[in-house]
């Protein structure tokens, strides 16, 4: 169905079919904002930062990381976990390398496959399943990971050959004071993040890949989200979750080469060498009662946060972003409860852990009761989750003033692989 | 906790709390576009069709009609359909006091109540749950509808003294071919339907509408959505739904007045004159199971929309909005397949019945076998659902070759009462 690698970055001929820039008339110049990310090189600026939100906002897919990790956070998520099938090595890449053709072409707005929804013969079912023909690139970025049960052995057999190159730091997540987990949110042998400002091109995203997959990996469970958590960039507003109050004023800047390198990216000389430049996956479900905390008052509200609502001021003095200042004292007590989010969180609180977080807001439906399933599906981005996630929810599912109106329901790890080589597919350092 | 009707449309006074354009410091000059729809009388122009898609355009609240129904439609759907407590009349009627102010405030990118998230007492709950703080209208509306149940006697009592009052076109939808409905997506007394650019808006809507009926009414079942079916205006380009086709290409827009009153209000001299100026409101989850039209071929796909994919021509020929030639002939068939959803839910075919749609494409995760929980959640407005839905929805349900890939989940009709005067509250004809 994808045409081959070396193909995935040029305009499809006419003669394979109608690309999505083609159908909307965008493929000549005079399109104001198009293609901003795409001119730049990733590695000559910090794209990233340039955010172009708008519509037409299109990011490369190629290069030394996966995007979709420092990329300023898009509006909308569609994430999916899968689970490989019993199939043999050799089909796990040739899942790879489709995979990454189709989403090499799509993060750029074109179709999945090169006859795309239109272009092919009458008598067969279409490339591309035609809900995003209309629609630009959106900002769409789409990052693939390894979850530690592909490394494992089934019935006795190592599955895919790979158990000696699972790397330390792809634990089995501890359980954690509180963990209300269900199955069916948890875990997973593969995931892909799409992130888009459009949730159609998201969910066209993963459709596709999914239907690509058939036969060889199928979802295991699935999350869309839309935005405000998490800002990933200096050129974003930080965003409200759904207890109202700003989130990501002190997450991880894209800007902040030095802080990236150091607490997001895996270096080389790594124990795990596939994984250079890449990155450790933690997603938690996490379940808000929005119903119960709406009931709170300001003053316990803000006490459990450690700032204010309005501003997102620390409760110990100045604007969103002073450094909170533990020390202080209001009344004679600590201006900032010692088990609010914001100190247990500190990098202060974790032996200076810090990740980069990239969550979103999520509404399913509501309950029996009436009450909205609501919550957070968190996602953060380190180096080693042994030293960073893990150390941080230890801390926070132990003592937080918030679990009283959190639970986590949902829970994965993956490995994202370092960025794709032209010519290569995702992964490709785990199979040489 | 909303203030009183008269205070609606002004701002807060800096005693009373921070208003959301005051958080944003747009209350001076200079935003552009902010208001363009306020600034607009709704009965000088077609203001609906304004369309002023950014996010700071705002509609009116108060009005002849209630906004939602003819307006652009909006990219974003939070519905909810409620069920009232064994409350008084009285106390009903307080409710639909309180959705109103609380309506009228938030449409206009104002806090649900005159406090706000942080300008209340620190130890009180806050007014306002807070997560639409930084954001603008984004285009809000806001539409009530009372459902058959309302109308009903209960254990041989008249629940609200409205039984005499029940509308002769509020009928319980029929039983129709194929329904397979689940109870927890079918009827409810209430509904609100909050449509908004910004998913975090049509959120933040239902929610804070949701806290102020507590006690008095609560969610019965819920639905979010995504846009991209059946616009609503000339000037929005067509969407496709997650069939991958064209949506909406003849739907009723909100330009001709002419179809519009005659097809979407109800006029005066109705059997049920509290309803003049308002419409019935149909809601149906339809599911589709798209992996399975996405293994159709485009042969197949096209014969059963009746249009070609790319375009939305008819297959008569000619282009999107070129009427259908339902006698052309191409190579001895009809060109357009008899049991094509074209042609069997088009006017010709059902007495003339035309309906405004107004829905929005869902994916709520998946299925045990990792299909997505995907579709269309079907909402229309019209003048009368007996000569109009059920006309259409008879035919399409016994023939539409488009039935193999869809099944109808989730149902509900309501009476949706005509628009609020200024200082009065939704629905106020109905207790007069």
């Amino acid at each position: 169905m994808p045409d081959t690698p070396a193909d995935q970055d040029s305009e499809p001929t006419p003669a394979h079919g109608i690309s999505r820039r083609g159908l909307l008339g965008l493929a000549g110049a005079g399109v104001v904002g198009a293609g901003v990310g795409a001119a730049v090189d990733r590695f000559a600026l910090p794209h990233d930062s340039l955010a172009t939100s708008g519509a037409s906002a299109s990011y490369p897919f190629y290069g030394e990381h996966q995007a979709g990790i420092t990329t300023a956070a898009q509006d909308r998520l569609h994430f999916a976990s899968y689970d490989v099938a019993d199939i043999s090595r050799a089909d796990l890449i040739g899942l790879l390398k489709d995979w990454t053709a189709a989403a090499a072409r799509m993060t750029q707005g074109r179709e999945v496959g090169p006859d795309g929804a239109v272009g092919g013969a009458l008598d067969a079912p279409p490339d591309d399943t035609g809900e995003a023909l209309d629609l630009p690139a959106s900002g769409l970025t789409i990052t693939f990971g390894f979850g530690p049960t592909l490394f494992r052995t089934a019935d006795g057999r190592d599955r895919f050959g790979l158990a000696a190159k699972r790397p330390e730091a792809l634990i089995d997540l501890p359980h954690f004071a509180g963990d209300a987990l269900q199955d069916e949110f948890v875990g997973g042998d593969l995931c892909i993040q799409a992130c888009s400002d459009d949730p159609q091109v998201a969910v066209h995203a993963i459709r596709n890949l999914s239907r690509i997959a058939f036969g060889r990996a199928s979802i295991r469970w699935s999350q869309l989200g839309f935005g405000r958590t998490s800002s990933t960039s200096r050129s974003q507003v930080t965003p409200r979750n759904l207890f109202g109050f700003k989130d990501g004023t002190a997450n991880v800047k894209s800007e902040d080469a030095t802080v990236v390198d150091e607490h997001v990216w895996v270096p080389s000389g790594d124990s795990a060498p596939w994984m250079t430049g890449g990155s450790y996956l933690v997603a938690r479900k996490i379940r808000m009662t929005i119903e119960t905390w709406d009931r709170a008052s300001l003053r316990e509200q803000e006490r459990i946060f450690g700032r204010d609502k309005g501003e997102g001021a620390p409760l110990s003095g100045g604007s969103e972003f002073t450094e909170p200042n533990f020390s202080a004292q209001k009344h004679g007590e600590p201006a900032i409860d010692p088990h609010s989010h914001v100190r247990l969180a500190h990098p202060t609180n974790n032996g200076g852990a810090v990740i980069l977080r990239r969550g979103y807001n999520f509404v399913e439906g509501n309950d029996d009761l009436g009450r909205l399933n609501a919550g957070l599906f968190f996602l953060a981005f380190q180096r080693d989750p042994r030293t960073q996630f893990v150390r941080i929810q230890d801390a926070l599912s132990r003592n937080d003033a918030m679990n009283e109106y959190t639970r986590h329901i949902g829970s994965a790890i993956f490995a994202v692989p370092p960025g794709v080589e032209r010519g290569s597919y995702v992964g490709a350092t785990l199979f040489t």
